[in-house]
């Protein structure tokens, strides 16, 4: 049996989330045992303090959730991010430079995030929602070849989204894998089936705001 | 009659507009007399150079839509929209913060988002859908406090939203206007009618991606 709690990131990215609210993740994340948080940059300090002594990952997001701000303005974020405490990454990819076909735009933001990042993960968020399998591919070699460390399909906030899908899943973990860099599942992870399901498709992370429901009986 | 042209700034931020979309919404702007255009940070050096010698303002968003990051994060965004030619700022409020009730931290945030602006006018969005009208008029008094030039209603990315609601617009111009500051309506305007009652509750702007439509006959 696949133990779900190692997977997962325990996810809290509302814009109007309390102190309160928070610390109630942190507190879920801790009792069961989940490999770590994912919460917004202005609560990674608070959360660092609070975790003191667990093993708990925190993980923030960078130009979230439009991923429309400037590669020096997302590599600032990582940078404060990372200096309050944070474990790990997750920006979220420049989706208009996709369109753009702007390749070396799209490389040179991620080393210059990575570079920011000092050494801890970085994970790239496709918004795999507005883009084609095609755009999927490229969006992962483009990630290969600019050294990131994980791919993650979505951000949850795309209107009408569906978040990640096994077959965009699959399809990630097949260009990316062979490189060495992992995949992060996010978005709509609401049951036990269908986060076995993403996991058998190659999802080394799942994010997901229903964990305690994952892995209850 | 109210002449709408020169209260809208015409909007394009969904996160994989293409620079084609954003060529197109220039263009019309320009066609249709507005006042300005409202764009993602990674358009905004791209529109300055694709509308020289036009008055258009290009106006963009910072900390956008969440409000969620660290304030010198917002602060160097807007210092770098600035430096790409950006003529406003809108920033979206920490909306936590307001949950929190942690004032001195919003103040404090606006004051250093002023500062890097460099003179040009700071709107804050307060994003209206997710507070109460005790909240609203709280958050009011301390864009106040700390020398905003605008307050505005939504960034049009709430869930389920609705945006601009005239009773709020009402309330933001009766708390903000008595000390020289302004109102900006956006969010869901998409009539004229609708345009026209925000206006006359006390909308100094409107930002709107159905500019063309409020302006046709």
């Amino acid at each position: 049996m696949t133990d779900l709690r190692q997977y997962i990131e325990h996810t809290l990215l509302k814009q109007d989330a309390t102190r309160k609210e928070v610390q109630k993740l942190l507190d879920e994340a801790v009792e069961n045992g989940f490999l770590g948080v994912c919460i917004n940059p202005c609560y990674v300090r608070f959360a660092k303090k609070y975790l003191q002594g667990q093993k708990l990952k925190v993980v923030t997001v960078v130009g979230f959730p439009l991923g429309a701000s400037l590669p020096e303005v997302k590599a600032f974020e990582a940078q404060k991010a990372i200096s309050d405490g944070a474990d790990e990454i997750d920006m979220v990819i420049n989706v208009s430079c996709i369109k753009n076909k702007d390749w070396d735009a799209i490389v040179e933001e991620i080393e210059t995030v990575k570079k920011a990042c000092e050494g801890k993960p970085l994970k790239v968020i496709l918004e795999t929602d507005l883009l084609n399998s095609i755009e999927i591919e490229q969006a992962c070699i483009l990630c290969v070849e600019a050294k990131a460390d994980f791919v993650k399909t979505s951000t949850g906030f795309v209107k009408n989204g569906v978040g990640a899908k096994v077959e965009d899943v699959a399809l990630m973990a097949k260009t990316v894998k062979p490189y060495g860099l992992k995949v992060k599942a996010s978005g709509g992870i609401k049951d036990k089936a269908k986060a076995l399901l993403l996991i058998e498709a190659g999802a080394d992370r799942l994010g997901t705001s229903s964990g305690v429901l994952l892995v209850g009986n």
